[in-house]
């Protein structure tokens, strides 16, 4: 395959021939995905020379398949005119997420020297907040009228082709731009040249909200096997088209995010080793300092029963297995939850169905884990392994119950934080496998003690 | 929009009515998906009743997006014969995942049923094992040969459109199959007519090998923003065709398989509600039981400190404070760690690039955490809250020591547990939040003990 001849060194080569003509030809044979990942060898000055010296289409492929980093650094080295200069010929969606990723002050000197309509179309679309489909979609949307012929059709987005992001999905809007239908290259081939559109279109579009969650997207786009879907306003009205692959690329960001939450970090946003070590400190050991605290208050709450530990030892052996199985069983319960939250398959009136099912599933959880609990007490007795201070039973049994308790705590806090969250507006994500452990294990410890003095009492205790 | 006309209701009355002919035309006005959700409030006589009654290539439609459960319940409760007919006419990659979830004795007495060709095309698809490009890719490619002009291709393509999963994507091969080229639908609107798909189709096609993970194909489709991906045979010869749209649900399904487990849990691969009570808890009750026994480890390793804790109390304060620190930190490491594998950002032989960055980092964090445990200890001391037993300084250098040990400790852990279970043929998610938890648990109570032992030796011990 042609990406094979392509390394930093080649690119230079061509470069130096000097012959703008023979490098355009030579790279139009390359993917601009391909020739980008050789970029990533180029110094900044080389790799500006080279968009130079590359013809129009092919020039903003290749810079968009840059990493946004490098992009970022690109945009804001030149001089503002250069910058756009190539803004203008990008697609608009991918332009768009170049401008939010800018400084302050390289955006506004970017944005002044772009030609009025592109400046207008990137201010539109980085209007909209983060997450819904608007700040994903594009405005490069090939549109027809509906009194159009098939082959006029065709004609026309044989001369759009190149411009658009997508020429197999295209839209019938009316005069004043409303959505009236959809029709396909696919229909139009398949159907008379002579039909009107009117007749061939589909007149039941899907679309989607512009202020909607890419989620939404995502799932018309899954459900009703799409690659694009129309983007409309509140009245009805194109505002753009979102494809498959921003909806693809946008989830999977999402996810990152999402699992980096559920280990109790902030997201990173950028792949493990590009992260800077002072972002990564800060990021994991804000949540790690916050979560330190919450734990601190399992010092005090053992504290409260310092005394007891010192006249029975035995107590505290039990502790850490204890507060890890609710932390466990929150854990999973948590990661379960917002995983189906994310996916729509829960919504947030399903919050007492789930409790329902987690309070069964805990208590049986529960026992299950306190019956081998007694079992391991009472088998370390018979086997002389361990004394505890001649309580097997009394021992077993707290343990016991206090895995009932823990256990069903931890099912049930695990499984209601990400709707509370959610509720009150977070992230439900941010219901950490971390977060919820240290959550349970201040209560664990309470319901532990509670139940272990109240069995002891007059006997250790 | 027409799916708001479907209910079960209508789709009954449609039914009662008689008229094959009126129940399709009304149908055909709406969505496969939004009619198969509508189905999804009929018994399962009445909804094969209205399958018999659907159009050939709207039955397929409505059938292949009914949850998968169902469809299977539906093939198992008809004669293999009907069950065959309805398969015969599926697209091919929906019919393998069927037959796939179907029980042995029903996929084998559907199987015999089915024409030969169908038959031979399911066993194909099936035989290629879980997570590779083969098992979701599909066998209804639309192929053209180079001779042929533009056209010919276009007459040739309308034919088959209907048929095949895509006709936007279509692959050129030689008389044994090869994969020469590819020309896009685009293409050949595009270009003159009497051109020949030679001189028009692009001869260095991006391709992906069927026992390729579908990773590279979801990574190879997205690199190059492409809407499908021809798979090939080790020799380059065509056997199938990927779509994002596969490769979404595929990448989708494994991210949901992955959070689960990070959770701590075997996979559901069922949505919460569907999932059965006894499953739900052999699923989680199994790893929650395994980290028990996992845990059970703190209970041996505590007593052997027993004597230590009977002596010094204040010992058993710090123990959930300091194992939950290193839970924590090597929750976050593993979780980025198994995003960053799973997205291919990072390979196996990064392993020690990132052993030395989570070194700098556990250090660093540790750090930070000691000293704000060590502040918390001798501030109580000042304002008279606790004691120490007297030793508010020995205490809280303990504890400072140990949170360094202990934070470095998981994340390591946390980080290479991954790389390992890779390296052994593992799925590194298996490396679950509480499983480097329950890990680190143990070593850090010794970690701990041996510490604040060595401190405490002489003054309180």
């Amino acid at each position: 395959m042609a990406e094979e001849l392509l390394d930093p060194q080649t690119l230079r080569e061509l470069l130096d021939l000097g012959n703008r003509h023979a490098l355009n030809m030579v790279l139009e044979e390359a993917h601009p995905h391909d020739i980008a990942e050789a970029c990533a060898g180029l110094d900044d000055a080389t790799l500006w020379e080279l968009l130079r010296q590359i013809d129009s289409p092919l020039k903003a492929g290749v810079f968009t398949h840059l990493p946004m980093e490098r992009q970022v650094q690109l945009a804001e080295s030149r001089p503002p005119g250069d910058a756009a200069d190539l803004l203008e010929i990008m697609p608009s969606d991918d332009r768009a997420d170049l401008v939010q990723a800018l400084g302050l002050e390289a955006k506004q000197e970017i944005l002044q020297e772009m030609q009025p309509p592109q400046r207008a179309d990137v201010e539109r679309l980085v209007a909209y907040p983060a997450g819904t489909t608007g700040s994903v979609m594009s405005s490069d949307v090939a549109t027809l009228r509906s009194e159009m012929t098939v082959d006029a059709a065709i004609s026309h987005l044989r001369a759009l082709a190149g411009h658009k992001e997508t020429i197999y999905y295209n839209y019938v809007i009316d005069q004043v731009n409303t959505l009236l239908g959809i029709v396909s290259l696919r229909d139009l081939v398949t159907n008379d040249g002579q039909s009107r559109l009117f007749d061939v279109m589909n007149k039941e579009p899907v679309s989607v909200r512009a202020n909607d969650p890419i989620e939404e997207a995502a799932n018309k786009i899954r459900g009703y096997d799409l690659l694009a879907l129309p983007v409309v306003s509140p009245e009805g009205k194109l505002v753009g088209i979102v494809t498959v692959d921003d909806v693809m690329d946008a989830t999977e960001e999402e996810t990152t995010r999402d699992m980096h939450k559920l280990g109790g970090s902030e997201a990173l946003d950028v792949p493990y080793f590009e992260t800077r070590f002072r972002t990564m400190i800060r990021k994991r050991g804000g949540w790690l300092a916050a979560l330190f605290f919450g734990e601190m208050l399992t010092a005090s709450a053992m504290g409260k029963y310092e005394g007891a530990i010192a006249r029975a030892a035995v107590l505290a052996l039990f502790v850490p297995l204890i507060i890890s199985s609710g932390g466990n069983s929150g854990s999973q319960a948590t990661s379960i939850i917002i995983r189906s939250l994310a996916l729509r398959e829960l919504r947030l009136r399903d919050w007492w169905r789930v409790f329902g099912h987690e309070l069964m599933t805990g208590l049986t959880l529960g026992m299950l884990l306190g019956m081998i609990g007694f079992v391991r007490i009472v088998t370390w007795y018979w086997f002389g392994w361990q004394e505890y201070e001649g309580h097997p039973y009394l021992m077993g049994f707290a343990v016991w119950l206090s895995l009932i308790g823990v256990v069903l705590f931890g099912s049930l806090v695990g499984s209601m934080l990400p709707f509370i969250l959610r509720r009150i507006g977070f992230d439900p994500a941010a219901a950490s496998a971390p977060f919820v452990a240290t959550l349970v294990d201040v209560t664990g410890l309470v319901i532990y003690f509670t139940i272990a003095t109240a069995f002891l009492q007059g006997v250790l205790l």
